[in-house]
């Protein structure tokens, strides 16, 4: 097999589109075609001058000049469409991350990337990706036993909008906190079953006027389904230490699975990450894959894969050496 | 592919033998046909009163009986012979442990197993095996950054041995302690150039005489290579709370990766089991890579295999589900 340098192109420039164009720098084995974006080109300012951006019309020009697209739009209504659509043309990676529509996304891709003889690589990142493989490896090797997942210390775009969208906060970010002692006994094998709620404290920090405080903390704790069953916490903070202190989207979590592997013994497997910044990470996974989505159509394979189908020798630049 | 139950032989009777046995007892799609072993099968005592034993002599009468052979013999001297041997006649899967010569060994079992048609998994396990596939992906997702592994708390065969030889030791086991404020400063990226003897210190339980306590401690706390680079604790204890509470191979460590994704964010990935049974574990992870072997066999794949080049839906009983 020819030891080629991988063309990608990126679709979609927000979070994980500039991750994507950070880690592709780090690359030796690949190289960067372009920016698709569905805006202006000319609105879009990558972080490398030398990037082209290009109009996301212009895709099917590109069929002999990229190997692989990194698909870095949202997963509530770009990449249903997108990836079915791209992969007629292009072996694809998306982070779909629809938990609920997983199956149905890996079948529509399945249809268009098995008819259009390309691969298509869907869902990989952190979770879903490596907490989904470390999920199914933990129940495999530890059958009897349980499987937790807390997530954080990490923010929370969803609540943090719900926190924005009350009145006379100028500011705010929500941070999703394991809570300690919960996530100790998940060690020890105790509370598979708790809920979301039980596992994980939110803690925000808003900026607003003094007088919204008390009123600002109340409405916030109150709020159904978001914060009201979760333990809470506000701290109100100044305008210039939110934007010293809040603007890295950081992330993470644990799986933790705890059981027997026989009756008698107990066994610990925990899988954890502490990420500084959850796009930048996830984009960076989402590369590891487009070098699989490559190599895998190369060797003939066609057809939507998930990270479970795929050797870890796929993903490493340096095959011969792990 | 027909459905059918994976039919397992298991080699050698000694820890992870035992540990084979009762893990093939929790899948629902695999049968044990016996255990076979160098002693006389008379002298071995299964688990299970249903277990056959068989001599070693006659694996070869039963390569229509079997379609795996789980290899359980020693990494020192059985098994760079034994499975070389074995896959000529058998798919196989061993926990080859002697991190110097998996080169050695993956080339030996790939010649044998090509020409035979068969498939054999090497290596696999906790260490190497699922640390291996942590050091590996860490440092795909993190290419630019320090992989720090701690073992323990664990028990180490080889360091309890050396205490033994100690003249007037009764009773001794030795666990391998990684050190709290070393594992604490991995997380942050500190200290990936670190010595083993740096980030582990060593703890004794010894059971001896009274009027030889000073003695024996001074004898294994300057024992060269052993302990003499390490932090070492001695603690004498009565031989009834020897047999009460270190009669379990526990073992387990950390695999961490940290480091940046690109310039400005530190991220930090990281790997842990706690072990109450070593031997267990590791039996329950070979049941699962015996079930890939077969599947992969079945597949048309023969050759040697290591865990990089195995995808996770191989390794589970229900493939369709996760
Ligand atoms: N699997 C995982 O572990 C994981 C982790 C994190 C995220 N994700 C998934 O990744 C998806 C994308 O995340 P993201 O943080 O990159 O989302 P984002 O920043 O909102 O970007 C999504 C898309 O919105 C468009 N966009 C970005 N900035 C814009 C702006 N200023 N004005 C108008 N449009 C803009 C871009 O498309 P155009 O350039 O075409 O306009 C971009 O592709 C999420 O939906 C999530 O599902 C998965
Ligand atoms: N990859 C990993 O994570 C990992 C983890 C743990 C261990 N390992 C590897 O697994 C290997 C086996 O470990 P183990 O703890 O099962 O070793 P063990 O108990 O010493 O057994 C090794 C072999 O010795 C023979 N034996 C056992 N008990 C005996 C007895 N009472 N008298 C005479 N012979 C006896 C057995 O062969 P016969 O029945 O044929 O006599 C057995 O297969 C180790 O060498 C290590 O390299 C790997």
């Amino acid at each position: 097999m020819e030891n080629k340098i991988i063309r990608i192109g990126i679709v979609g420039y927000g979070n994980l589109g500039r991750g994507a164009e950070l880690a592709i720098e780090k690359q030796s084995d690949m190289t960067l075609v372009g920016i698709f974006t569905r805006r202006a080109p000319s609105d879009v300012q990558p972080v490398f001058t030398n990037t082209h951006v290009y109009a996301y019309e212009e895709l099917s020009q590109y069929q002999d000049k990229i190997d692989v697209l990194i698909l870095c739009g949202g997963s509530a209504s770009d990449l249903p469409q997108m990836s079915p659509e791209l992969v007629t043309m292009y072996n694809i990676v998306d982070s779909f991350d629809n938990h609920a529509k997983i199956v149905d996304h890996l079948h529509h891709v399945q249809e268009a990337a098995t008819k259009s003889g390309k691969v298509g690589v869907i869902s990989v990142g952190w979770d879903p990706g490596l907490f989904s493989m470390n999920r199914v490896l933990g129940e495999i090797v530890i059958p009897d036993g349980g499987t937790h997942t807390f997530w954080g210390e990490g923010l929370s775009q969803g609540h943090s909008e719900a926190v924005r969208r009350v009145t006379g906060v100028k500011h705010a970010v929500q941070y999703t906190v394991p809570i300690e002692d919960v996530l100790e006994k998940a060690r020890e094998g105790i509370g598979a079953d708790l809920s979301a709620a039980d596992r994980h404290k939110r803690v925000c920090y808003v900026v607003a006027d003094e007088k919204d405080y008390e009123r600002i903390e109340q409405e916030i704790k109150t709020m159904p389904d978001y914060f009201a069953p979760y333990e809470t916490t506000v701290h109100f903070i100044s305008e210039a230490q939110f934007l010293k202190d809040h603007q890295k989207m950081k992330h993470g979590g644990f799986v933790i699975r705890s059981g027997n592997t026989s009756s008698e013994n107990k066994q610990a497997y925990e899988f954890s990450l502490a990420l500084d910044s959850n796009p930048k990470f996830t984009a960076s996974v989402l590369v590891a894959y487009a070098r699989a989505a490559f190599k895998l159509n190369q060797f003939g394979e066609t057809g939507a894969k998930t990270a479970f189908d795929i050797p870890l020798s796929f993903l490493s630049p340096n095959p011969e050496k792990i």
